[in-house]
């Protein structure tokens, strides 16, 4: 027998030589039935103790390799179908339609890209040094007593129900948000919410209006169910509820009305209203995505839409991503009474739910006050930055460039002229150490304005202007 | 002006203000472009002070509710279109077929009762006092230092890499899973992968071979995707692969061969090298679902069916739920190569990936030996109990009741006579404090034998007799 036990590899000198036998058995070196070699004969060969060739036979035997016949020996299994007949080709599993549209999916992570650059404008990025952790890590500790059973269950479906609580009164509170803590259900993320609502409420061939430019991962989550999306141009007051297509027969629509995405702005009070009423009069539901509401450096943050409507036509998404820290991933969604039922049966099946722990942690960061001193505090800084962000391309970019100047987000989105090549652009001030993202992917329409989003939220104030100075000089 | 200002409420007095004009106007009470009382005046009606009211009026204005015309007063804005047209009907959302067989799914976490008896056998549960909360502690204080930027990011959508490395490691080792770290994708539980994976290879129509008993819940989500389910009995060594029905033309096979769940048993090498046959011939995808793998108590763990496969046609799916603690909410999937690409553009639409502060803890637990560590606890610990469970079975239990003897898994069936009513049995067992739960639950074939499911990892020995005792005497 070929058997090689390396004496420095971390594996166990057992593990080796069962690995090794078994092989030899799979691969048909070792044939069904026939005999190996004695213990003692074969540690001697191998080099190892016999325990070893013992502890190697005992799973193999355990496994069904090999069988043991007392005074006869060891043999490999007689009666094992082996071996399994080769392919001629590689192996390609076939996808279902599904599968085929999600390789289709023109969605990339384009906020993510593979090499950071030295001064990033990433976008959603949270800055490292705002966040307490101190005091998060003293709520963690404080259910990670032994004695606390809370962890060895499987948690609700909807949510650890003390934070569904305080985030029913926060929402009140701070967002205007009408709800009672039963509407309130945690999500891993508003893109897992769209996903289970884009599967409750969309069939195939089912129309939704969507934003455009916007958040393109949603309409992809559309997409896939087959659904067709119609874009929707924005304005500087965000989503044209005027310029809905008359003849669409659309009963969804996703809107981002606090702080439109990508673009910016705020929907003004009348254009909300009219879009309850062309919600009511096409009996449609909203999709509120309220991903960065909290964040207006203007003065208090405007009430959600969803806080207007008194039908149940509005489900709100909010996220914690943006401002406790992006990889705890938690979000939520405010659901009107009829959709509680269809949703947490369809989360009950396709996810069972967000950690417990991280679940209570942000329940008493809420209720003890601390979220909203963060917030007061996440105001400061990134108003800060988005003020130096806006001085810099004020005072270094050329004139024919210009940029959306709401007061609120994590984001100011540079329009270039016509004749600008977006990519070119972004490859050139990565060649300058700077990253910057294409605003083409966020655009339905074809071509698209070219411009570029800078995430501000991530970098310190001196790497902000330095990084607006190098790209000034790639544009000039 | 009709406004009320609890003194006693938590809500500041500004924003009860601002809430009773705001639903005064939404509701008609107030009419667009009518006058509002000078702020002194409603301080004074109200009994605040005026900087109260100028701070409710401000966020009204913000708002787009009021507007204030120099020397002239402060007015409900004009045009506004209100009243939004009332329903006459309460309204209720149109689900989509999937929503609507949602609705009709018939599974029910049958393992989470809304009432937990004192002495309760329910599934899938962690004894409290056995993970080393202590050192879990420590883990995730160290990425918990101000100055540590993993978490203000998004992370990799297939999961934080050391993990990752650490998994396939691990899997190699002491699961005798064939993986490359790549191939090791992280989730929030085997639902979660198994809901991708469902999208991915079944279409309408499509084929699917399951176990029944078996994990419905996998089986409904393969129904949801309106796939055909083609349930396969299994007996005490797992999925009886001779059983597929000859005319099946499914192309893919879910199957517990480490540990039948819920039955109990595992598949002997022969059964599995017979299965692999099969997916060759049937050029079939297998999804091995390993959710108790580690959990043997007579020896080793035997290595899991992935590792004899050549072909990449195992998916093996993992979970920290049983091993580390379910409110834990990360799982595991090891793809074949040419479903990567898929699984990972489909996870990156449909959520951003697992919390990256659980996952760096988890990836340190396993490489510094924690994992293997407490693995062998909990194997002396679950073995102990589980011998508890089955020798009060044998001391108190009527002969004719019989039950799962595998030493291995966190849960017992017993299987009892006909003409016992699963259900009424129930019933009885909680007016006896005692909750076990019906086997019914996981079978296809019907009527199902009676059965139930007794889990016995959330309780101390001393509760596992009292129940069984207990039980006895419901069953006499």
């Amino acid at each position: 027998m070929d058997l090689h036990i390396n004496e420095q590899a971390e594996r166990p000198k057992y593990w080796q030589l069962y690995w090794q036998i078994r092989q030899q058995i799979l691969h048909g070196d070792l044939l069904p039935g026939c005999k190996l070699p004695a213990s003692r004969a074969l540690a001697q060969q191998a080099g190892v103790a016999r325990v070893t060739v013992l502890e190697a036979f005992a799973q193999l035997q355990a496994e069904g390799f090999i069988v043991s016949r007392l005074g006869a020996g060891t043999f490999v299994a007689a009666d094992l179908p082996l071996p399994v007949p080769a392919l001629s080709d590689s192996f390609t599993p076939a996808l279902s339609p599904w599968g085929q549209r999600v390789l289709q999916a023109k969605h990339r992570k384009v906020t993510q890209g593979a090499v950071r650059q030295p001064i990033d404008f990433g976008f959603g990025r949270s800055f490292p040094h705002i966040f307490p952790y101190d005091i998060w890590r003293r709520l963690l500790a404080r259910y990670l007593s032994t004695d606390d059973v809370m962890l060895s269950r499987y948690g609700s479906v909807a949510g650890f129900y003390p934070l569904r609580q305080a985030l029913a009164d926060y929402l009140q509170r701070l967002r205007g948000v009408q709800c009672t803590p039963e509407q309130v259900v945690i999500v891993s993320g508003a893109q897992q919410a769209l996903d289970i609502l884009a599967r409750l409420l969309l069939g195939h061939r089912d129309e939704a209006l969507v934003e455009t430019p916007g958040y393109t991962a949603a309409f992809e989550l559309f997409r896939l169910r087959g659904a067709k999306v119609t874009a929707v141009p924005v304005d500087e007051t965000g989503f044209a509820v005027e310029a809905i297509p008359a003849e669409s027969r659309a009963r969804l629509a996703f809107v981002t009305p606090s702080n439109q995405f990508p673009r910016g702005g705020t929907m003004p009070l009348p254009r909300r209203l009219a879009l309850l009423h062309w919600a009511r009069r096409h009996d449609a539901l909203l999709i509120e995505d309220d991903y960065d509401g909290e964040l207006r450096y203007d003065g208090r943050p405007l009430a959600a839409l969803q806080g207007l409507d008194e039908d149940g036509r509005v489900i709100y998404l909010g996220t914690f991503s943006k401002v406790l820290f992006p990889a705890l991933r938690l979000g939520y969604v405010v659901l009107p009474e009829p959709l509680l039922t269809p949703f947490l049966r369809a989360k009950e099946l396709v996810d069972r739910g967000a950690p417990t722990l991280t679940q209570a942690a942000v329940a008493d960061f809420i209720t003890e006050g601390h979220f909203e001193r963060h917030l007061h505090h996440l105001r400061e800084a990134y108003g800060q930055r988005r003020q130096v962000l806006v001085q810099a391309l004020a005072d270094y970019l050329p004139q024919r460039v210009h940029y959306s100047s709401a007061p609120a987000g994590l984001h100011v989105m540079l329009y270039l002229s016509e004749a600008c090549d977006e990519a070119a652009l972004v490859r050139r001030a990565a060649d300058a150490g700077v990253g910057v993202y294409p605003g083409a992917a966020y655009h339905l329409q074809r071509p698209a304005p070219p411009s570029i989003m800078l995430g501000f939220s991530g970098l310190s104030e001196t790497d902000i202007e330095e990084g607006v100075r190098r790209l000034a000089k790639v544009l000039a």
